[in-house]
């Protein structure tokens, strides 16, 4: 079991460790106490774990209600944040009481966005059961539903009261949806730590891996907790990516469009050679894809529409060698130089 | 002009002045930059306002749209909180615009809790057109809308970048409006100023009073800005308050239920007699109600599903003398015997 302190605005621990979904009552009951507790999943996990963790926290003391969503990123929608704010406060849950996210990215930042926002704000628990959840959104606060213009643009930073991850539930993971995590994975190692990235090569995501992607990704986040700066990095891959997912109208999941956006975004003038064919390199041995049909002129015209450019420059992540990621203000033009080279040297 | 600069984990200035609404648009720009502005108002106050508002913004270089919600409790909801977030996405905000709450408290709460979730955190500036609003929603950085459950159920601590009040615009307020405000004014004298409480007996609002009630309501929000303990003395009169409101079906306003719950939870032991007598005579002198019809029953009925009360107890705001205020935990049973006294003493 590894224990990964989170210093941001809220101290929290991640909890990661092979098996230990069956303790979450105990590790709950030490960290926000007996209380009324509302476990908030989707139809895909439900089945599988919901009744587990449910037995845990009885056994503890806690009492348990559920509310289950959709699977699937549609459901990380305003209408579902309001119903589920409604059910907790038709269920008399109070200030002390806590909300726990059981599932992927979607159920986590949906839950996340609620806890922050019922009664101003309620405890929150994540049990990842996704491999991208574990390593990626799980951890750093970032809570968020999708509006009718476009994803994640409504939300909170709240950073939950304990992160139990148990690697063991990764195995009930579809191939793809566990690949979509291995992008991440990849990405985290690329910006932050070359011996990760080494071990990545024996093709093995262990527990061990998932503790340091966490590591390094809560150095980041309690460096710019509110991604004014340095927490850009992690978005690494993700505006070129971002574009094609768009482009595919979502059917590139968001895991191979970050795979393909880092494969482009190699393509500049900062990035040694030796560095952008690891990466091309690494993610055909996770049979991620590194290249898309769209062309480099329909890429570039979503970009343009990103969150995060600015007037007439956008700032991006680059790698320039194999855990060494810079960011950087280009221009639009230049942007779409780098696209043109990724394209075309696809 | 007064400036009370606020230091919360946000640092801002409240700027009250006669006449300073036209030059919102400089102390905007000085605040925020020059940037995209939401104006977000209500139909009340949008005839009377929202050109002059929006005339001094273009005046600096401000890029301003609007939207405008039927005036009244019932549009501080989550369809017009989610219409918002829409509106917004449409009209690409982005990260460094900013939203303005243009009116009274249902306006600065909507606002600000849409401030808060767009884009995880915008800008936003609070132009108070109500007294209550000045004295009290406006500041401290409690944004909140309605669920189908109750009032205020879902929300953000959000602190403004800015608050603009004007007292000439009050001018244009409802008799009735105006005395709701004075309640909350009444309010603050009692829980933290005997000179204040002196100076309300010449029954004349004035902008000094208006800005030493900010200060008094800053100092308590500083020490707890998330409402964990000391910021409870600024619901004195609400619990009781409360239940009078919803008893009336919120024909009973706002001020006028606090008026009545002070006048009540002023009969406990630890209250001077003089200091019960001296507040019911000045809710009197402000024409605000000290009694009401319905009976003690039915009051502490509704206090029991308070949010803010435990298992068997509830945390009651009481005054002790003039200017002072204690937070005290009481078992619901002796909350029922003040509430018996406090009726019968009418």
């Amino acid at each position: 079991m590894t224990v990964v302190r989170v210093n941001a605005s809220r101290k929290y621990d991640v909890i990661i460790g092979e098996g230990i979904f069956d303790d979450i009552g105990k590790l709950a009951k030490k960290a926000v106490g007996i209380c009324k507790a509302l476990i908030i999943t989707d139809t895909n996990v439900e089945p599988l774990y919901a009744q587990r963790l449910t037995d845990s926290l009885k056994k503890e003391g806690f009492n348990v209600i559920k509310y289950v969503i959709e699977a699937g990123e549609a459901s990380k929608n305003a209408d579902n944040f309001i119903k589920i704010l409604n059910f907790a406060a038709e269920n008399h849950l109070s200030r002390s009481d806590v909300f726990f996210a059981l599932g992927g990215g979607v159920v986590g930042d949906l839950t996340g966005f609620c806890a922050a926002s019922y009664l101003r704000g309620v405890k929150f628990i994540q049990i990842p059961t996704t491999l991208l959840a574990c390593v990626d959104s799980s951890v750093g606060g970032k809570t968020a539903i999708n509006l009718d213009a476009g994803k994640n643009l409504a939300g909170a930073f709240y950073q939950p009261y304990l992160v139990c991850c148990d690697p063991t539930v990764l195995k009930t993971l579809p191939d793809e949806v566990f690949k979509d995590g291995c992008a991440e994975v990849i990405k985290t190692a690329i910006l932050g730590d070359e011996k990760l990235f080494e071990k990545l090569k024996e093709k093995k995501i262990t527990s061990d891996i998932i503790a340091r992607c966490i590591e390094i990704k809560r150095d980041v986040v309690c460096e710019d907790e509110h991604d004014t700066g340095r927490r850009q990095v992690l978005n690494l891959g993700h505006t070129v990516g971002h574009a094609i997912e768009k482009l595919s109208d979502f059917k590139i999941s968001h895991g191979k469009a970050v795979a393909i956006g880092m494969a482009i975004i190699s393509n500049t003038c900062l990035t040694e050679s030796e560095c952008r064919d690891a990466i091309t390199d690494m993610l055909k041995l996770y049979e991620l894809p590194t290249k898309c049909d769209y062309s480099s002129d329909d890429i570039y015209k979503i970009t343009q529409t990103d969150k995060k450019r600015g007037s007439s420059d956008i700032t991006v992540a680059i790698p320039t060698t194999i855990g060494n990621c810079i960011l950087k203000t280009i221009s639009m033009e230049t942007l779409k130089n780098i696209i043109d080279k990724g394209v075309s040297n696809q």
